[in-house]
């Protein structure tokens, strides 16, 4: 038996509208600490990782791991049926084929429930060991959004330089280069419009901006964006989500062939 | 000679739009008692009954019956040249083939006018007897736009069940099945948020979502809809307009046969 | 070297918008008075002429003579990565065949430069005498794009006369015929509200309405807008840009044959 209830249930809708983009079908794993999901987008480029832990729930009971596999964009046909301050159960029975989504208004006036068949999804799940990265940059994540679709215009993919004074990020394409560059700013009034650099080495990695772009499809879960790099791992941009996980997105860099190709001229 | 003059023109505006999805080339009447309008869908499934009682017209002559065949979608054309504040006067001369739209601005500085030909339509009036309902439900039009929208991404019909409890929405597809309950519920700060269930018999009756969808479309001409259910006749969704009538949608349940195949389970 | 520097960075966006759909490729050049392009559109029907004074700016350096060819949808994509607060720099060195624009927020935390190729443009500048309209309207920039657009919907043409009591607008197309009239009004509580007719000739010539739609894309940068008109000369539909200069639409009336198949019938 699962049942867990959410109370911010706009939170799940923002969740699929994170990853539908990038992952068509996946399992959501549930176990007694949380409800989770790991894959690769469709052409096995990227990675995507969810948490959302038990304790965010406002009830959450899971008797046993259970594995449910779902089409995302089917989930997310039936989530746009809720309202945004609905309250929505996820529920499904021991043994059973189906799972079902249930909305409650706040009035409790309205009460929708939608049952969808599970699917058999094969899938490996990937050890992700914690590691060092050469920096980490956490910014505002619309101003990342921003600079993602901006530089999309001009090229296909964004060169991102990390130094102690900011970082920078660059394309080029048929029309011409650009380059945007962020200071680090800790003063700031809000502390979600600070840029924050910690940097252990300087790192200057090579990403497809189709990917960056669609990992921004996670903005509305948070108001900052961790980016950590390293030379010899991919890049993580993680997204928090407030009191109960969060989502990451995982690309490896470019390889220096075709970096060369891309890096603007200095 | 025919001269109506309607100072909220904006009204006329949100009617054509309700009615120009459903219905191609129709005839509008006029006679000492208002001005209306009867018309089946161009597939000949719904029937659309509009009616604006001549009181609530700031100046309403209309020397005799006269009935003018005009083409909604031009007609709708020329109403979105009217501001949303602007009085509309219709005029036509007796006799004349044309109809002229007169659209004013509030301070009388922007006078414009359409003059339209006039088309022969055959059309067969039919006599709508008033009948009685198994079930009636009042409710708030933006909540039952909105359920129409939400069953639609996953089903093709949608069943309306009415008990003394509540109302059900039911719809099955591909991807699976959803309820939506509605509670009565009559203790409401405002009025037009209340769902009130008139019942003398539980009735339950499937219908085309497409065209729930189309009749959804006159939700900006009244905060409540009404939808009189009887096993025997056609449902009717009836959108109030405020001190001048109503447009009323008529449409016919499916039949046992295609209501088995779209019943959701219980 | 050639440095301009905007605070007002919108401005220079709203002018790009304003001017591409018309103007594919364009000379934009710069001399010790200020920043100008003049562009015949891409049929060679109409012409517009632009002008930022060199006061307007708030650093402005132009060591010699120079004009810059540059493609418009370009430079658009350029621009559309500024934000609406941006400080925007445009840098070009002598002899280089490329020009950059510089970005900087207003907070100076971010910083974007975007560098372009520069294009050979054959263009010859026409000389524009100033000339005596026969009638000159000044009306809200709003209305008449408003009007642009609902004329749009019914005809392809619209014949624009003046007389001492107004403007009228007529078009005429497949479903009917259209007139809209502004009266002269001088007396309204916001001065760019009014709608002021000079006139030493009452005139009344014809243009074709995919033109006049085409200009409208300036309205954003001027609350009012000047049409001058003289039926042996091009119109003249000017839009003032505050403090800095002008942008101007020129477009010659259609011959009398063309008229009579338009004119309305009155």
């Amino acid at each position: 038996m699962l049942e867990l209830r959410l109370v911010q249930g706009s939170l799940l809708k923002k969740v699929l509208e994170a990853i539908k983009e990038l992952v068509n079908d996946a399992n959501f794993d549930c176990s007694a600490t949380g409800f989770s999901l790991q894959a690769m987008d469709s052409s096995h480029v990227a990675l995507v990782a969810l948490l959302l832990r038990s304790e965010g729930f406002e009830h959450y009971r899971c008797d046993r791991n259970i594995s449910m596999g779902m089409n995302l964009n089917n989930v997310s046909k039936m989530l746009k049926c809720a309202g945004n301050d609905d309250i929505i159960t996820l529920k499904a029975d021991d043994g059973s084929d189906t799972v079902t989504f249930m909305f409650e208004s706040p009035t409790q006036d309205k009460i929708a429930d939608f049952e969808m068949k599970l699917m058999d999804i094969d899938s490996e799940h990937l050890g992700i060991p914690e590691a060092e990265y050469h920096a980490i940059v956490r910014m505002p994540s619309a101003e990342f959004a921003r600079i993602c679709k901006d530089l999309a215009s001009i090229g296909d993919t964004v060169v991102i330089s990390v130094t102690k004074e900011g970082v920078k990020f660059s394309t080029r394409g048929d029309i011409g280069t650009a380059n945007i560059v962020l200071r680090q700013n800790t003063t700031v009034d809000k502390p979600e419009e600070a840029t924050i650099i910690e940097m252990h080495e300087p790192v200057s990695l090579t990403f497809a901006l189709r990917y960056m772009n669609s990992f921004t499809r996670a903005t509305p879960l948070s108001n900052t964006v961790t980016i950590s790099l390293s030379s010899e791992l991919p890049v993580v941009v993680e997204y928090k989500i407030a009191e109960m996980g969060y989502i990451r997105f995982y690309l490896a860099p470019k390889i220096e062939e075709d970096e060369d190709e891309t890096k603007p001229q200095v």
